[in-house]
């Protein structure tokens, strides 16, 4: 992919937004994006490929926020980043792509060569017609009901952390969280408990994480993605 | 290896063409840059480092093909870029290389800055002598011998896909592939099969490649790199 | 973080110094930026992330070493870096820092930007106070008496190698060095010894390092991060 955008526009820079993503993921894709947004440089050009679908019938897109533009399939990992798009658009014009399209590796094929065009400035209503709709991914969005918040794992990064939907402000140090059956305790930081104890902390995109300090918690806990996550005092 | 090429020419951009190859696997490496080439931008210099006989007699090479240039051990790493190499030159030249050289690490000490040397213009007889052979590495080509197509698994990838080195033009949908004693059949893309069900798909570079939806394909086969495949009717 | 420089210092290029560090290893980190120094480029600027303690009350630092700028925790990190440091601040003007700043991602809300903004030629006195004492990490240093040298592992790379911290040119070819147990020959290089089998080798980095030709050395020996090795003719 980035062969091809060096071939397209050897001057643009080019950023890795994430490393290690779990694979096949689209929730984690679309979680670590969302995450991603406020740090964007202008006029960033994001291509986003968590592709399970690739060479059937999903659509690829594109997509502009203010002065961003998002570029990827039509699978639900744009859906957070274009909930306020100005512009969608199906990408059909093939002139933009490379001459040949394989049916398993678009990011390469499709969405580099678009992304490498876009940042030259070509407007996303060349690439083609307008979609008014887009695929979505339902998340069990937190509550908060009678004092208790609900939640789910979002997902879980390399190091083992368990990262929540509950947005970290809802909570106060010293409540309990209850996940896979066990129970912890929300704190400032890892640094606040002892090596080895799992805890519960805000994390760097602001909703609760469950860390063991220095060790792995999903592991250790037993944790897995989508399950629910419950905080009471 | 970055800070070398920095040091010597500073404005260069540098992509990673690959990650998280197999640790030592030469072949890997070698299916990795050949599958690359097609994508290279204008004027790429390539530095491949897979290196198991660092510190031995085996020679450092670097060789021109068109306006490309490939450095590297001649551990049959390069064997298939430098197929229709113009020119190939054994390093030799050691005042291209930093002042001091390690015995176990070449790539930052010899090929980095022989390749930034390279990227501002040096011509490549100013490197060593010419030399007329190159080790190569001999994989199980793959054939066709009425109606039965037979090849090998080149690599696993980091999702646990198999590649095989069979093109997948060769097959039809709707074939049966054989690999470790299990028997799957050849469709378009992952998307044609249900989650968890094995499938033989066209890779990204053009050849076969054995993947299991949302899964890791290797693991759950029992597939190992080298392994024999079959495909037929 | 790369975002976060992008926003602030948009020409300048980054390099990522390592990938794959040991998760929460302060010890590897400040081993292997240690490593990387001799081969910075000119007026380079680090930054080093690996922060288990990010949100305490552990300090955050920068320091000058001849035209060289680091900028991490104050959590040992920097310690072998910041050795001969003409200058070293703690940061706390917040104005350098990004306007919200989390209680887990340090590197990206505040070392990141201060060091977006050095880049660009900020002095290190506008940043904060002079200091004069750092936060150090201990290690068994390396001891030669009557013959025999003792030093410990390092750390374990992702190939499996364990690094010492044996300075290579303190031991000879034929040598035996001891480690977990078990007894292996000092070599030049990987390639004196055949597949499959373990040899300790001089390592990029300087020191000795323990290998397993084409294999894992650290699990099949059952060496761990801070085992004693001993040397002896």
């Amino acid at each position: 992919m980035k062969c091809v955008i060096a071939s397209i526009a050897p001057r643009a820079p080019v950023i890795d937004l994430v490393h290690d993503l779990p694979a096949h993921n689209i929730r984690a894709g679309m979680v670590a994006l969302e995450a991603a947004i406020p740090y964007l440089p202008k006029r960033a050009v994001v291509v986003a490929v968590v592709d399970p679908g690739v060479g059937t019938e999903r659509r690829a897109i594109a997509g502009a926020v203010d002065d961003f533009r998002f570029i990827g399939p039509d699978n639900g990992l744009l859906s957070r980043a274009l909930v306020r798009a100005q512009t969608v658009v199906e990408l059909t014009e093939s002139k933009y792509f490379l001459s040949q399209v394989s049916s398993t590796f678009h990011g390469r094929d499709i969405f580099a060569p678009v992304a490498a065009h876009v940042s030259k400035g070509l407007a996303l209503d060349k690439l083609g017609p307008k979609i008014d709709s887009l695929r979505t991914i339902t998340l069990r969005e937190p509550a908060r009901i009678r004092g208790v918040i609900t939640g789910e794992v979002l997902h879980i990064d390399r190091y083992g952390n368990a990262l929540t939907n509950i947005p970290a402000p809802w909570t106060t140090q010293g409540q309990k969280l209850t996940v896979a059956g066990q129970q912890l305790e929300v704190r400032r930081t890892y640094g606040d408990v002892a090596i080895g104890v799992a805890v519960a902390v805000p994390s760097s995109s602001g909703t609760l994480e469950i860390a063991l300090r220095d060790g792995d918690a999903a592991r250790s806990l037993g944790i897995s993605r989508g399950d629910p996550v419950e905080v009471r005092s």
